[in-house]
């Protein structure tokens, strides 16, 4: 059976693509990244998916350097969604997706798993840098110089160019229960509704015309 | 004044690369990693190393996914050196180098360091497919299109087709104290003088006819 590494972060995104990978015959890996963020009940989410999964799942705790991120630093204002992106938002962790990756990599390596499946989004992305398809590609070529000669991990980011909308409807479509999923920012009790992973995800959901099970 | 950030495992190599940067202008940020390894008191060393050098350095805890590395499994052995290099060794951590750029590389952003300095080296290194100078190329292209637009991180391993005795004799120069390096895998009370990072070391300065101030 082929195996795979997935980066799950217990949003509707890695969500997806952890159905995804499975229904393509994969037998999941799941990392779950605990970096201090300041919406950690995600964490909790993505253990509960990939429980519900049925996969193996390894919690990697990490303290990435830095605190000028609002996902680190609670001192820093998370922005409103709607407001047109210019700038990189505050929420911007850099270089997360490389660790993200960097750790799959050497898990990928030890598990002899041949896939890396991640749930980035360009199309109704954030701006963040490491989202975009040519830093995938570049970093799919440092990846394969940088392991053992004659593996070949591939990187997956399926997700990379669908709308959040095709992302609902595909996931629905796979059984995702995205009841389960986490999206917002803030990490409150309930979802505050106005961040921009709370915007995107609410936009994606009457755009599939589908009732977001979170919002029951 | 430029900033770097210098990764410092607490051997010689990382700590010759430090002075190196330091003689060449930079303010140095250290980055030392504790990732469970077995020689656990190359972290001391290397936290001794930064303050000895009056750098900031910043200790980055990491589990890495995995334990059939040596390094990170104390019921694998440590090969003797001197056998011939065929296969990888079992001190091998998979993307061991990867994670620790894809750190360094968030750090640099984050304090507006315009280069990073890694100790790898090609001449006398174990096999360690994260080590070669394509994957470090490759990295740069990764890192420059994972991170915001504009900024150019270089990716500077200044040792890498240097001979041990080489890097004895430039951090001789540079006035590197050796004494309070770090390189044995095996992590005692004492160097073993069995290992790889052993015997390289032993090797470097007989040759440079330097006196190893760790055997005085």
């Amino acid at each position: 059976m082929k195996k795979a590494v997935v980066l799950l972060s217990g949003g509707m995104d890695s969500a997806t693509v952890l159905y995804l990978a499975k229904s393509k015959g994969y037998k999941c890996f799941c990392l779950i990244f605990d970096y201090r963020q300041r919406h950690r009940r995600e964490i909790t989410s993505a253990e509960k998916l990939a429980r519900q999964a049925g996969c193996h799942y390894h919690v990697v705790k990490i303290n990435i350097p830095g605190d000028n991120s609002s996902l680190l630093n609670r001192k820093i204002k998370i922005r409103q969604a709607g407001k047109g992106i210019k700038n990189i938002p505050s929420t911007y962790v850099p270089a997360r997706n490389i660790i993200f990756l960097s750790f799959a990599l050497s898990y990928a390596e030890t598990m002899h798993a041949d896939t890396i499946f991640i749930g980035a989004n360009v199309i109704d992305y954030s701006g963040y840098p490491d989202c975009r398809p040519e830093f995938f590609r570049a970093f799919a070529v440092a990846a394969a110089a940088g392991i053992k000669a004659g593996l070949a991990i591939k990187i997956k980011a399926p997700l990379l160019e669908m709308s959040k909308a095709d992302i609902v409807r595909l996931g629905s479509k796979l059984g995702v229960p995205f009841g389960l999923t986490w999206s917002c920012y803030r990490g409150g009790r309930k979802p505050c509704g106005k961040c921009d992973s709370c915007y995107y995800r609410k936009k994606g959901f009457i755009e599939a015309r589908i009732k977001d099970p979170q919002l029951n």
